[in-house]
């Protein structure tokens, strides 16, 4: 079983607006991420995240993927099929029969998984745009982690893919 | 005359750690930052940056590259050949003879020169580290500019070169 972190960000490392807005995101890229999902066939993603995914049209691209969100409070779930896990361990143990986890945001369900080192592997999708303020692609803890450069590919002509593997041992420098 | 920003960050846009370190830097990182710095023959930095940069072995590299140090308070200098100004557009000002400036950090002076519209294009090394914490590229200021992506080169084997122009007309989408 493997985790995957994937998310779409500014090339400042925001992956979305102060108000949520993702208004530069491409076809392209709704494409790619639509297509990693229905490929894993599960995605976990945080609360507020979740309410702001299944408002969208990629939504219904995702083929009835099994879908976690993460929350320590109740959540109004919008299938049956979806259901709430209590910390990212736990949302990684409903989904142990599968061969690739995807993790999805926001910024700080990203972190909870990075600081409890349960993320094998990241793609980022590396958006044309600078947000000077908005979310990070990780908020709210402390860590530090080494990658190894897997690779790179075009998603489309101004948009590329970062993919890199974390290393789990000496991962600490300090 | 192209003002040019050139930074190494985090996959996660980071240019350094909360306590300023940047340890995860490589030779290369290193060796492509001072070609670029010898190529231009000028640089501008912030205070912070400058204290921390001219005490680096990569600062004697530069060639006499001539250095201007953005701020608002009195700097000391550490060679008469370099020169304080107290906005960014002072500061290329005072470089109008070169053809290309080159704008480097810290966070504070990369997004002031951003939000001031008066950087042309963007190079940036992504560096195989995360750092959940820590300085980002662009750092107290709420703006949004459109970019063009121009290429890549690795410049390692693990670090990747992304190469942008700042698109200036109709940058704003709110």
């Amino acid at each position: 079983m493997k985790v995957i972190l994937y998310m779409a960000m500014t090339v400042n490392g925001m992956i979305a607006g102060t108000d949520d807005k993702t208004n530069w995101l491409t076809k392209e890229e709704a494409e790619s991420y639509c297509s990693i999902v229905r490929e894993a066939g599960c995605l976990i993603v945080g609360r507020r995240t979740y309410h702001i995914l299944t408002k969208q049209p990629e939504f219904q691209e995702f083929n009835n993927a099994k879908l976690i969100v993460v929350s320590h409070n109740d959540v109004r779930l919008v299938d049956p099929s979806h259901a709430v896990a209590h910390s990212p361990q736990e949302a990684v143990d409903l989904l142990s029969d599968f061969r690739e986890i995807i993790v999805a945001g926001g910024g700080i369900l990203n972190a909870s998984f990075l600081a409890a080192n349960l993320v094998d592997e990241i793609f980022l999708d590396i958006e044309p745009v600078i947000l000077g303020a908005g979310i990070p692609l990780f908020k709210g803890q402390s860590f530090e982690r080494d990658l190894k450069f897997l690779g790179q590919k075009m998603i489309s002509d101004s948009e590329i893919q970062l993919h890199y593997e974390i290393v789990k041992e000496n991962s600490y420098k300090g």
